[in-house]
């Protein structure tokens, strides 16, 4: 077992992605139509793991052998979390989940309604690169292509559109292909723009990439995973829904078990990228492994 | 009157642009889910005016004093059609206007359904700045700046949501605001990126930003104006609707005659700012007229 306090770590890191969220979106926010920014901050603001701000951090942290990082590295972590949101808002739209509560709290369109929430979504999404643009640095414009290309057609839109294709076959090559293009994009992303941002050289990017792309993998399977196995209060939302509305998961594609020990694999091959960047035990092996050591 | 020949200048133009189009989103295209990137083709290749990219070229060409431009240039002009694209396919949307035709065609959600519509607009978004990010010039990301800031809360996604407010009043300066962000923003940044992305100095941004904002402006009168004025057959949609639906317009708040003296008075004073960047008679101040004088 690591002994890395991962539980201290990440509190001081969830905290540090919450004061940057709320100052960049009020910086930001100044001229923005008073309804819109309540709207863009309601979501944004919601609390949930940061995930993909945390990986950008920790690469970045990890190049530079420091936690402090530049201004530029805490761009892209806001941005990657700006992205994220505008998918959830969208995602739980009535034309696509409609789902009615989100962490706990009702769906931004419950609460605006689907016309602000689609515009809120859009807002989140181009101010993301307004974001990771808004800068002299010459590297903001590679940042922003990594950005683009996890999020756009050939990463998170293009997954989702694969799921909610009507025809999907339930077969392992879809649904990992899937995944890698829905959330495995953008978590991908997360780590390599961490390193990009960081002033990392190509080793690196390649371990990021190479982690990037297994725990996101790794952090998907354990999500099927917890919706099998999980409790509604630790979630903050139905449990079973997945396999209820019919959907292909891990679990039923696979099994569980081999689900979660495919998950463990994923997860091994993630720690092994890294180590050259990273003391015996440190932040990023303890974040691969809590991709799916997780309950919620 | 102009001895410029702008029909001839706009067909090569508008072939220019749609040439472009077809080949980034075919090069963009290949790891794309074949259902989205038809549903992106749809809309982005369904024709219309090309005013933003065709004014991107245009001050391409202004400050590089010749027709052959670079391919950020290029790349620039075709991201401006793909956001202007996306915001049509989400205003079309049922939460939003409503609309069953546009350009004479099915929109996007008739032919797809809602979902699809959705992520096809937000994959065009992002696939947007994936154009203007999309290679190694230090460049490209002063231009993503400049086109998350005209299309995003600041700019059109703000200028939306104006329009959509319940509380709106029917004054001219929140119309004047509410278009100068939801038109107005991204046709400016269409002639300050056409700058930028041609290594214009200092000078020919201000000029290209006064020449913005007040042909966006006019070109939005220009519309409303269209809409009391013009017929069904040459709009490619039902005129009259502005008014019927109850919304707010400028020969609504200011009478047509009134109306139409403030366009002619921004398409002056656009000319105006742009002389010295063209011989007499030049395609900008061409444009800037046709930005009022269009029948459509």
């Amino acid at each position: 077992m690591s002994s890395f306090d991962l539980e201290s770590y990440l509190r001081t890191q969830v905290e540090r992605v919450e004061s940057l969220l709320r100052s960049r979106s009020e910086e930001q926010g100044t001229h923005v139509p008073a309804r819109l920014l309540e709207s863009m901050r309601y979501s944004l603001l919601a609390g949930g793991k940061r995930l993909r701000p945390v990986l950008c951090l920790a690469f970045g942290e990890a190049v530079l052998r420091q936690s402090q990082v530049s201004r530029v590295v805490e761009d892209c972590a806001c941005a990657l979390e700006y992205i994220h949101t505008y998918s959830l808002i969208h995602d739980d739209l009535p034309a696509m989940d409609d789902d009615d509560m989100r962490r706990g709290r009702p769906t931004n369109h419950k609460v605006y309604g689907e016309a602000m929430a689609i515009l809120a979504g859009d807002a989140l999404l181009t101010d993301a690169f307004a974001l990771v643009a808004g800068g002299a640095e010459p590297v903001r414009g590679m940042l922003c292509r990594e950005l683009a290309v996890g999020s756009g057609s050939v990463g998170m839109v293009g997954g989702q559109v694969l799921d909610i294709a009507e025809d999907r076959p339930a077969r392992i090559d879809y649904l990992t292909r899937m995944h890698r293009l829905k959330t495995g994009a953008l978590i991908r992303a997360a780590c390599r723009m961490g390193v990009i941002a960081a002033g990392g050289d190509a080793d690196a990017l390649a371990r990021a990439d190479t982690y990037g792309e297994a725990v996101g993998l790794a952090f998907q399977i354990a999500d099927d995973v917890l919706d099998v196995t999980g409790d509604a209060a630790s979630m903050g939302k139905a449990v079973g829904a997945d396999a209820a509305a019919g959907r292909f998961t891990f679990p039923a594609v696979l099994g569980l078990e081999e689900s979660k020990q495919l998950a463990a694999r994923k997860v091994a091959e993630a720690i092994a990228a890294v180590q050259p960047l990273e003391p015996r035990d440190g932040p990023l092996a303890a974040l691969a492994r809590y991709s799916v050591e997780r309950r919620s």
